[in-house]
C-alpha cells in the first residue's frame, strides 16, 4: 500500500491511497495520515481495501506524505558514513555502543518538489539521502523485536544539513539545532510489504539514486545499516513513549565501496577527497541547485516516487 | 493574563483564563492554547477581556498549559550551571559563542501534578527547574530585538533528566534523546506583564523555589541568564521558521552564589560537592520522591502556580 497527501490548504493536507502505477488515487476514510496512524489497526485495512482509484494523481499537489509530525528522530547508523564525517567535521568522538540519534525539527516536512529555503550559501548547504520509518504508538521500553510490528510505513527523506554549523554544534555536545533545517520527504509512504524481499531485518535494501544538478552523484544501497529500524525505534523508546506518527531516520545511506557507488551527501564525498587527495575539492550547494533522490528496487520500480527539490534563498 | 488548560479527555485539553487570585476561571473563545497562539493578535485581546470568572478552578484537572507542542528547544545559558555540569558529566567541551540549545521531546508535557514515569532509578533521575517562553510564529532570520515581540507567554518547566545517560550522549556529539524524557509544566502560562519589573531584558527575574521531598533545595533567581529569551528565540530561528507554540527553555536556573541559594537540579549540587569535598554525596531521586517548584516574585506571588510531581516506576 502506498499513501500520499495532497494539498488542501491545511497544514496536514488530505490523505489518499495511491494506485500501483502511481498515476491515480482513491480518497481515504480519514482526513490525514496522522489520524490513520493514531488508529492504524482500524484504518489500515480500510485503506488497503481501495481497488478503485477514480482521481488522477496530480504530482504538483503532493505534500510530504506526513506534512508535519510530533517527533522526528534521526539516526546515523551507516558506519562508512560516520568515519568520513568525523574527518570532514573535525570531530573526534568516542565509539558508542548504541545507535547515534538526534531529535530534529518536525513541525514541517517539505513536499517532494517544494523549493527549500536556506538563509545563506556560506553555511555549506548539503543534502543527505536517507530512508526512514513511521511508527504507530510505541510504549516506553518496547523491545526491538516487538518494535518490528510498530513500523507501519517506510519513507524516503532528504535531511538537509548546513555543514558550517554542524561541526561546531556537535562539539558543544548539545547536538544540532541550526545545522538541521526541515527535511524533504518523497511523495509516497509505503507499507514494508511494498518492498518485497528488499525489506529485510528492518532495513530498506533499495538503492538510493542521488542526482545533483542532473548528474548522478550516488547510488548506495540501504542494506548495511549498523542497526535495523526496529532497533532504532527501541532505542528511541527506551525512556519515552513514542507518539503515533513518530518518524525515525537511518541517517545518510552509505556503503563501504563509496568510491564505486558514490555518496548520498556532499560532505561524505569531501571526506573521501580528504582521504584520497589530502583536501576536499567538491563544493557545497548553491542557490538554484537541484537534487533528485529516488529509492529504486532491483526491478527498477521506485515505490517512494522521487524527491526533486531546488534550493532557494530564504 | 494567566492561562491554564483543563482536562477534557483530549490531548490538547480546554483553554481557560485564570482569575488574578488563581481560584476561578473563564472559558476561552478558542478551544486550545495552540489555537490561540496561531491567531494570537486576534485572540489575545479576547482572552484579556475576561472579567467574569464563573468556574471554580479545579487544580486536580490542570494539564500543562500547553499539553503538547510542535517544538521544544531547551537552552542552557546559566554559566554557573554549565561549569559544574561539565565536572559532573565528565565532559570537556569547548567554549562556544552562542547559546547552547538542544531539541527535546514535545508531544507531551506532563501536567503540574501528574506522576512522572521513569523506567529505572539506576539511570540517575534528576529534576531541572527552568523558566521558558512560548512564541507565536517567528520567521526565519528574525533579529533578537524583533523576537522580543514574539514572546507571548512565560512558563515554568521541570526538564526531567537521566544523568547516567546524559554524559555519554553528550560525548557522542548528537545531544540527548534517552537522557531527556518529557518535561513537566507549571499550571499557568502568563503574559510577561504579569511579572512586572521582574521581566527584564528578556529574563524572568523570579526566584525559583525548589523543594525535594518537602525540604528546600534551591532558591536561585532567574535573572543571570547569559542570553535573554529573545536571543534564544533568534538563535533558534536562524535557519528555520519557528512554528507558533514553540517552547524555548532557559536551562537549569543557577546563580553564582549557589552555595547560599542552592540549586535547581541535583547534578549541580553534586558538582559543588565534587569541587568542595572531592566527591559527590547527594544521591539522585528514588521512585516515590517528590519535587515542588514554584517561581516566586519579590512580593511573594507565584504567578505560574507550582509544580508538585512524584516520580513513579513506568
Amino acid at each position: 500500500m502506498r499513501l500520499a497527501t495532497l494539498r488542501d490548504g491545511t497544514k496536514d493536507g488530505r490523505l489518499v491511497v495511491v494506485s500501483a502505477d502511481g498515476t491515480a488515487c482513491a480518497p481515504a476514510p480519514v482526513k490525514t495520515l496522522q489520524e490513520a496512524l493514531e488508529r492504524w489497526d482500524e484504518v489500515a485495512p480500510q485503506l488497503a481495501a481501495a481497488t478503485n482509484f477514480p482521481e488522477p494523481l496530480d504530482a504538483s499537489q503532493l505534500m510530504a506524505p506526513l506534512p508535519r509530525a510530533w517527533q522526528w528522530l534521526d539516526g546515523s547508523v551507516y558506519s562508512s558514513h560516520g568515519a568520513l564525517m568525523d574527518k570532514v567535521l573535525g570531530v573526534d568522538k568516542p565509539p558508542v555502543s548504541w545507535p547515534l540519534m538526534y531529535q530534529g525539527v518536525s513541525d514541517k516536512f517539505y513536499g517532494p518538489t517544494d523549493d527549500v529555503r536556506m538563509p545563506d550559501e556560506a553555511l555549506q548547504i548539503d543534502f543527505e539521502g536517507e530512508f526512514g520509518v513511521i511508527v504507530d504508538a510505541v510504549p516506553m521500553g518496547t523491545s526491538a523485536e516487538d518494535c518490528k510490528q510498530h513500523i507501519r510505513l517506510v519513507v524516503q527523506i532528504n535531511d538537509w544539513s548546513l555543514r558550517a554549523l554542524a561541526g561546531p554544534e556537535m562539539k558543544s555536545g548539545f547536538g544540532w539545532v541550526q545545522a538541521k533545517p526541515p527535511c524533504t520527504m518523497a511523495p509516497f509512504a509505503i507499507t514494508p510489504d511494498e518492498l518485497g524481499d528488499e525489506w529485510r531485518d528492518g532495513r530498506c535494501c533499495a538503492d538510493l539514486l542521488v542526482d545533483w544538478n542532473g548528474k548522478r552523484f550516488g547510488a548506495a544501497n540501504g542494506e548495511p545499516m549498523g542497526y535495523g529500524f526496529h532497533e532504532l525505534v527501541a532505542h528511541a523508546a527506551r525512556t519515552r513513549d513514542l507518539v503515533a506518527g513518530t518518524v525515525i531516520g537511518s541517517g545518510t545511506v552509505s556503503n563501504e565501496n563509496f568510491r564505486e557507488c558514490g555518496s548520498s551527501c556532499i560532505a561524505e564525498r569531501r571526506g573521501i577527497e580528504i582521504v584520497d587527495e589530502g583536501a576536499p575539492k567538491t563544493d557545497f550547494m548553491k542557490f538554484g541547485d537541484t537534487v533528485r533522490m529516488q529509492g529504486t528496487l532491483r526491478d527498477g520500480r521506485a515505490p517512494f516516487g522521487a524527491i526533486e527539490a531546488r534550493v532557494v534563498k530564504a
